[in-house]
């Protein structure tokens, strides 16, 4: 089974993956664990390139660019095979962020993003996907928690930015079955029961 | 006004590029000259990513969307802006090259690429193509003059490969107007001779 988590920065995604790997663990099942961009060595390299700060002159085509090459990567090389192998596969972020930040985010025309995703991930799509739907002024407070120091050059976008993709994966959460919107502002294990139900719920309809 | 040569690997481009770029610069012209991957620090580092013979993993949509990142960019840093300071711009590759490498050659669906080339390059057109058209048997006949460590992952491909490459650009200089088939088993003479007899033409259709 193949599960992504999406959401604007500091929704809470990594916190809710790493409690849903261990319950998936303890309840004796194989489980990897992905990020994008990442993943492979081709793929790190990519996210080297794009989280690197010096690099504020990247366009906005360049960038969808590279997720996108990156995630062709990991989906042929490590993905599928895990997959066919008979593991959980849980990505934090996949191509509903490159619909949510390029599409709605950066204007990227979204019909050419449907392509884009269309080539980049083939015939592995979701079957679940968690988004944690947090408001975007909220988010900025966790994000004031920390360094300015410490952000790279996505998370250091402005708050209208992020209003835009959230609106992005609102509409997504609207119009794709495999989505489950979530509430980010509830507590860590408010929102980790209901991921755990849903994933019950699916489980039983699969079996 | 904006050049690009195309062809397969050893048809000769960059010596031409280099003729032309003297016989512009005698006539008193702004020359600017680029080549593909690379032009940017962003594309450089991507070249770099594309080029290296350690990463024969790297999946068709990888690659084809790494040229693209590295176009967007090169378009956006350097060649839009030159082109607007009245530079004569003369790219070794532009988007004919995914359209005929990744394409034909690697068989990626061409209505993407379409919409690929079309995010990467905006309304950057080029005014005039050349594409040096060498049979790949006689291109091999080159490459084998070279000691195989000193092809690039892409260069080290085989003769079937670079045979639907060549079928691409043959059904390019059909369908565009902007392209200029050349022969180039003639002459390094020969074949400068006609470009520059070509440049002329469109300067006075301009003028």
């Amino acid at each position: 089974m193949f599960i992504t988590f999406e959401g604007i920065d500091f929704s809470g995604k990594t916190t809710q993956i790493r409690l849903l790997e261990e319950y998936l663990k303890s309840a004796g099942e194989k489980v990897h664990i992905v990020r994008e961009p990442g993943g492979t060595a081709i793929s790190e390299k990519i996210r080297e390139l794009l989280l690197d700060k010096n690099y504020y002159e990247m366009c906005s085509e360049a960038e969808i660019f590279l997720f996108s090459a990156s995630r062709a990567q990991l989906v042929r090389e490590l993905i599928k095979p895990m997959l066919n192998a008979g593991y959980f596969v849980i990505s934090d972020r996949f191509h509903d962020s490159t619909t949510a930040y390029q599409g709605y985010g950066r204007g990227v025309d979204l019909e050419t993003v449907r392509k884009i995703n269309e080539l980049a991930i083939g015939d592995v799509i979701p079957d679940l996907t968690f988004f944690l739907d947090l408001d975007e002024v909220e988010a900025q407070k966790r994000k004031d928690l920390l360094p300015a120091s410490k952000l790279d050059r996505i998370e250091s976008a402005n708050l209208e930015f992020f209003r835009k993709v959230r609106e992005g994966y609102l509409y997504l959460s609207k119009s794709e079955k495999r989505f489950r919107l979530i509430n980010g502002s509830l507590s860590v294990e408010e929102i980790h029961n209901e991921i755990v139900n849903e994933m019950n719920v699916l489980s039983r309809v699969k079996n």
